[in-house]
């Protein structure tokens, strides 16, 4: 099974590569634009199958490494 | 409306963070794990309200900036 994390900075927290990343953008002329927000992207390959325990053990992973919970959030996203 | 870029390494170019979590997650114990890669997860809020015009902003601006497209893929999801 797979699983797909998506680590963010909480909103409110400043965000200095997505400013970075929002600069740029618009000093190539892309100027109809917003808030920008960097995150991470993991992508991991499980050896469990039923998808409640790989909810579980992702979830551990993330309190424990993944993600810096003072500071940002976490979601998962399972396929088979 | 609002996107959101996954942009991943390619498959075969290798992947030294990725290794780098991998490592750490089985010296904390979760073993059963086969590969993980890390990418980046970039979110922006866009002006432009029409699906398909939003789609080809971003994608131009993954091929000017967000992705190194020698050694790196992405996708785009768009929600409202």
């Amino acid at each position: 099974m797979k699983a797909r994390v998506h680590v963010r900075l909480k909103t409110g927290v400043h965000d200095p590569q997505g400013k970075a990343i929002r600069n740029a953008l618009v000093g190539l002329g892309f100027s109809d634009l917003g808030e920008v927000r960097q995150g991470k992207l993991i992508e991991l390959e499980l050896g469990e199958d039923d998808p409640e325990a790989a909810r579980d053990t992702v979830d551990a992973m993330c309190r424990r490494l993944l993600a810096n919970t003072v500071i940002e959030t976490y979601d998962i996203e399972l396929e088979q």
